[in-house]
Order: structure tokens, then sequence, then C-alpha cells
């Protein structure tokens, strides 16, 4: 067999996806994770490995499995059933109906997002990312080499868009504009009024809006959720959402993007078209939960979120007053939506912290407490907490959290220097 | 609003995708579907919309949606338990046992066929593909620019690889051989001596072999199936499969890319990353379906493969025989694995059809029954029938095809001149 002999193999792994798979969220918790202890009792986001979802949606997949109806392929711009639940859902608060043809199902809202990039990537655009902002968008536009202008918001008004910084980096080859609504990591939901204004200004500069709506179904401030779709009339929109978040099963792996047209533009301008194309070559979300969504979406209590509302309420609240506790970290606004508080860490309060990066490593490594970096979502020296957890697991991160800032701060207090439930 | 001023919407929809979209099966299939008559009873294929899977993957599936097992995200190389499940799966044929952490959870085959591509798309390189073969490898080339060489086969000995087209395609940038085994559409199943001669071959000329077995629970002739990995002590082996084929659950979208290393080469040469890095950015199969992957594999009994082979033997010797009466259809092989017969078109014979597309189209549009042309798997003039049906659609689909070969053969009997089901 020649196996004394030493081959020159001619294959080696190609680099294309190092950069855009750098910039994941996977690829910062993976690492932070790793710096725990794995004899000590971590809290990780999201802490639990069994999310508990709807009566409506178990009853409806186990009917999909039983009568077999999921097993085949669907076509891939999605099952027909499925779109048309989607569309009717989507429609019930929207002024311009949506039909069945303007769905397309996606491999949860992650596809959906990287949908995007593909098909307005061409080679002279630019499209403009939300900072910070959830980083898929950012990890496709990186593979895709699509070059992106990042706008910013305006802290001292609950994390509005700044429309400024919108304004400024719009130019003749500025495609769409991304959010993120309600926003991850801002925790904020944006009002009616300033929904309209974003689509009176994106169709002045002559962009689309496309919209993550993926958290939709957990707010629990006084902003409502007011879909982007509803100025439809005004700007052409994209809406991005899947069960994920709401359902608590993002390991279903379905989502969808909706085409809210104006004046058929989205046909003239060959957008219905690319996506169609792309969803022809790209992966494929399982027709088994597919053909359960009209059951999810059509049959699953209004209780079933407001529980959920409720619960994380209570969680902001407790998380938020806590924080006041920890000179070092700021949180700007007590999170009405989503399921995380965002806060600015004031490095002048740290003996021996130099960012972010560092602040969520020694954390992990010292109290098994995993916060991600804000770096992962744009912002240095920003850290995300989750408060997507039972309430003696929170206050045992917060207690956590309290000792390692009073641990390392340039104001040592004797009586501070303790560990809690960590290592050290 | 300004809505009276005509905007000059600043996007339009990249085309990027569209070469490589053309080369699907889907744009094949749905173009030949949509010339069928909808008042017609058509026969197309899949022929079932509800094919039914084994009690073992019901239960298994069915108790991860009761217990939420599934509802997370799973790690995006796959989720633990189901990386060992397929591990310990696949070395049960093997020498050389696999590990959990030499597997990777995909969407689908579809997926690991994808990733193949991805990783091994350097610059220069170029890589051999099966002419004809099943299209996801040549379309998700197209899309990446990655340069293709074509292989073909020996019809003369039940369609093996020919080596000496192999020879003469490999220069010092060829990275890598896939095959399909048992290969779609050809029909056929590898004997152990011919993937041996295979595995010699690719060590000599320092190639890595790719193998799709996504068909390997439905093979019914007298090669029994042997996996490539079996010869990894002679040449780095990278295999791929799914539950899609042989569990009748394509719909479920979950498959796996097993590395099977040979002196650590897959590590030092980067293979090993670049599929954890791509597979960090890419889509995720249902974690839902990942979490009864144990179950599935471990506990399905062996009739139920059994009982599927028995059908699909007796569809295609009757298909084969019923072909004896078209004599402008040769198949050359009766079709020992997969779903399909693979005949040659004697153009010749007919009086009015040029090629294998208007072929298809014609017989779709006058008959309601759909082959696919042999174009499609990048052999032009061949066409693929499905046998996956019922013998009374088969019985029906023979007809209709045999009544439309008589009608436009260039010998004209009068009494062949009828329709049997179709429309005209």
């Amino acid at each position: 067999m020649g196996k004394e002999i030493s081959v020159n193999w001619q294959f080696s792994g190609s680099e294309a996806a190092k950069k855009a798979s750098a910039a994941t969220l996977g690829s910062y918790t993976s690492r932070i994770m790793a710096l725990c202890d794995p004899n000590v009792k971590s809290i990780l986001p999201p802490l639990s490995e069994a999310p508990e979802t709807s009566f409506a949606a178990k009853k409806a997949v186990v009917e999909a499995v039983l009568n077999d109806t999921g097993n085949a392929y669907a076509p891939s711009i999605g099952l027909p059933a499925a779109k048309s639940a989607v569309a009717e859902y989507l429609s019930r608060d929207l002024p311009k109906k949506l039909t069945a043809d303007d769905v397309f199902m996606t491999v949860g809202c992650k596809q959906a997002i990287e949908l995007v990039i593909e098909i307005l990537h061409t080679s002279n655009a630019n499209i403009l990312l939300p900072k910070p902002g959830f980083p898929w968008d950012m990890v496709h536009a990186i593979y895709n080499k699509f070059e992106v202008r990042e706008y910013t918001f305006l802290r001292e008004k609950n994390y509005e868009i700044d429309f400024d910084s919108v304004r400024a980096l719009v130019d003749e080859n500025t495609c769409a504009i991304l959010i993120i609504n309600p926003h991850n990591p801002n925790g904020n939901t944006y009002s009616e009024a300033h929904l309209k204004e974003l689509a009176e200004l994106a169709r002045e500069l002559g962009i689309l809006v496309a919209s993550d709506e993926v958290f939709r179904w957990t707010v629990f401030g006084s902003n409502p959720f007011v879909p982007m779709a509803k100025f439809s009339s005004i700007v052409p929109v994209i809406s991005l959402g899947s069960i994920s978040k709401g359902w608590n099963v993002p390991g279903w792996q379905t989502g969808w993007l909706a085409l809210h047209d104006l004046d058929g533009v989205f046909q003239s301008n060959k957008i219905a078209i690319a996506v169609k194309t792309f969803l022809s070559i790209d992966d494929k979300p399982p027709t088994v939960i597919q053909a359960a969504i009209p059951t999810i979406l059509g049959e699953t209590h209004k209780e079933f979120f407001e529980m959920r509302q409720i619960f994380l309420k209570a969680n902001a609240e407790f998380a938020f007053a806590k924080l006041k506790d920890i000179p070092a970290l700021t949180c700007y606004l007590k999170t009405e939506a989503c399921t995380f508080l965002w806060t600015e860490l004031n490095l002048s309060l740290f003996a021996d912290i130099k960012d972010d990066e560092e602040f969520c490593e020694k954390l992990a490594t010292e109290e098994c407490l995993v916060l991600l970096p804000g770096i992962a979502f744009g912002l240095k020296n920003w850290a995300r907490h989750s408060i997507d957890m039972d309430i003696f697991a929170l206050e045992d991160a917060f207690a956590r959290l309290r000792s390692f800032c009073e641990r390392h701060s340039t104001v040592i207090e004797a009586s501070s220097v303790k560990a809690v439930n960590g290592v050290k």
C-alpha cells in the first residue's frame, strides 16, 4: 500500500470563514465559557437546556410527527401552509395585508438575516447596521465582503436611533438600513412615532428598511411592539422573525422573511427573485416544524406570552435594582424587552481590568459567571447580562458580579474582598 | 409623506446565486412539474407527501418534543449526544473507530456536501466531481467559483469509476475526489475491491476522498454497501450522510459529516478547523431532531430497512422489465440501490425530440409524468425515473412513457398513437 512513503497531501482547509467566525457570538461565548471551572456551578447564558414551550407548539409538532406530514421535502421557499399562516399572523397588525407569496420560510431568523445580506450585496453597495447590534448581520456581511456602515443610538433618548448618524452615513450606494426591534442588546422597543420618522427618512434617502423582529413577543415595558411594516406605504420593508424567542424554541430552527412591498418595487428591483434564487441553493428549515406552524401561530394562548413577560419584567426590575449597588457598571435603561441588561463599564473604577473582554474573562475565571463583552455586539467596554433565569440564579449572579467588582475596585474595602460562589 | 414624488430606490437584488440556482435539481423539477395539467392525475418524483418513517424515529422525536430536550440551541458543531451516536453507528463497520469529535451535525446531507466544497475551496484548487452525479456539489462549486473537473464511469463495468479519467484530470492543484456510494443516479454500489483501488489511487495522487453515503440503507442488489472509510488507513476520508433517505425523512433536515483522519493530516492541513469555522457561521440542523438521533440510529429495527429494500427491489425489476418494451430508452444496469432507474435516450428513434430536456418537457405536458433530464445530473440525453411509488402508479407511469415514446417514434404505428392517462 506504500504506507511507508510519506505522502504529499494536496489539500488544505479554507480560511475564508475565519474572520466572520471570529465575529460570531458563539466564538465569544465558547471562549469565555471555557474559562469556567467545571467543578463549580456556573451561571451561563442561556441557563436552561430544556426551556419550556407552549402546549400548542408541542401538540402541533407531535401531530406532524405521528401523521408523517413533515417527513418530505418542502419547496425551497417554504411549505405553503406555513407561508400562509405566517402571512395571516403578521397581517393582524398591518393595514397592508400580506399573502403567502410574500413570505419565505428560513432556518431560524438567522438565515433570514443572512438572506438580507446576500440579496442586497452588489459590488458597490453599502448597508447600514446598528452599533451595537446582534451580530449575525455583521458576520454575514464580513463573509460576503459587504461594506458596512454603523449607525448609533441616543442613550439619553432611551436608545432611539440617532437619525443624524444615519443621515451622515448614507450615500448613493447605500441600499438599506437594518434595525432590530425590540433591540438586542439595548433592550428597548421603538415607539410608533419613531418608526414612522424612520420610514420617512428612509424614503427620503431611497433605502429600504429591514427589521429583525424576533423578540416581538418578549416585550414588557410601557412601549408596545409596533411592526415596521405598519409603514410599508411609506417605505418598502423586509421583516424578519421566527418562533425561536417567543416560543422558547431556538433549536427548532424555523423562521421567516416577509416582503412588504411598495408599488411593486421589490419585483421591479429584483428583490423577490433574489430571495427565491438564494433559497434554492441555501439550507432549508425542517418541514416537520413548518407543518406545525399554522397550529403554533394560531393556537398558542396569549397567556403563554403574558406569563413569560411577567417573569422577565420581574427579573429586569430585580437585576436593575441590584446594579445600583455596583458603581462600576451603569445601566441607562431598565430593559423593556428581550432577555438582557446592557451596561457600560466604568473602567476607571477597576484597578486591574483594561477592557470589556478582560472583564468578562476574569469574571468567568474567578466567579464562573458568564457575561458577554460589548465588543461582541460592536461596542467596546460594555457588557450584556442575561436575565432569563430563575430568581435564585439571578440573585446568585448579581452577588458574584458585585463581589468581583469590589475585589477589582480601585477602592479596595477589606470587607468586600471575598468570593461568593466562585472559585477564588 | 411625499408619496406623490417618485422615489429613486437605491437597492437591487443580487444575481450572485443565479447560475448556481439554475443547476439545482429543484430548478429542473419545478419547471417540468409546472407543465403538468393540474386537472389530470400527475406522476411526480417524489410521489408521496407523507412517506412513513420508523416507529423508533417517531417515538424519539415525540419524546424530545414532550420533554423539551430539543428546544435550546445546540453547539454549532452539533449536539454532543447526536455526535456520539453517529460516531458509534458509523464505527460499527470500520476498523478505525470514530469518536464524537470526528463527527459534525449538518442541515441534511446537503449542508455536508456544501461544507466539503467550502472547506476545500482555496484560490488555485480544483476538485473532481462525478459526471453524472447528484448536483448539490456542482451547485455549491459554481456559487463558490471552485474549479470543477468531472470524472466519468465505465458503463460496461456496471458504472465503476473510470480511474483513467481520474488520472487524466488530476494535477498538482487537485485536492479531492467526491464519490457518491451508492451512486445517484447510476444506481450501483461499489465493491470493496473497487473502493480499495480508489483509496490507493487517491493516495498515489495525494488527494482526499469525500464519500456521499446518504443512500447506504437503500441497497438491494448483490453488492453490499461498503463504507469508503474502511480504507481510511490508506487515504484520508470525509464521509457524508443523513437520516433523510434511509428513514424517509428528508424534511427532518438532519445529517452529518465525519472526518476519518489518517496520521493527523486533517489536523495539520487545517481541515478540522475549517469545518468548525464554517459551521460557526452556517445554518444549524434542528436540535429537536438531533436530540432524537441516538434513539433513531440505535433502536430502528433492521426489518424497517429490509421491508423498504424488498419494495424497491420489486419495483426496480418491474420497471426494468417494462423498459424492454421501449426501444428509445436503454437502461444498462438494473438498479441495485437508491430509488431510480437511469436510462439513455436514443434520439434517433424520436421523430420530433431534440434532447433530454425537450423529452421531459413534452412528456410532462402530454402525459403528466415527470422524469428528470440527464442534464440536471450533468449528462445530456439521459433521463432519471423514480421507482419509489406503489406498483399501480409505477405501472401507470410506464404505460404513459411507452405511449409517449410510441407517439413520437420515427416509426409510427397507427395502433399506438393514443394517450393512456395523459391529456393528449
